[in-house]
């Protein structure tokens, strides 16, 4: 089973890779944008068939190793 | 409105980075991974409202700065 994830900064995490993408596509004459956050996504294709089982798995995985717990929330997307 | 999307490597592009996140798991003791792919994620608040024109400049963010289309592929996967 394929497992998509996706990680974020926290809310109140300042995101300076953001902050620069914002300012370049302000340049570039892209109005209207309030805000721009990068997170990281990753796609787990894991031999496991049980949706649940598999998604237990990847959570580990990204409590242990994935996401930084002190600054990033990590989220699954997709299990195909 | 704010757009959620997601930049991946095209299939047949190798991804070293995911390569070693995949050996590190493995030596963690996460058996059972076929494979780990990594790519980006981001999420673009704008003044927008319309669905379909929020999308639409995304599209065109990706296309001219976000992804690198001779090896990345990208796609909306939310919008709210």
């Amino acid at each position: 089973m394929k497992i998509s994830v996706v990680i974020t900064l926290k809310k109140d995490v300042l995101d300076p890779q953001g902050k620069v993408i914002h300012q370049t596509l302000d340049g570039m004459g892209f109005e209207g944008i309030n805000e721009v956050r990068q997170g990281k996504y990753f796609e787990i294709d894991t031999k496991e068939n049980d949706k649940k089982k598999a998604e237990a798995k990847v959570e580990e995985m990204c409590k242990k190793l994935l996401a930084n717990l002190v600054i990033e929330d990590f989220k699954i997307i997709g299990s195909q």
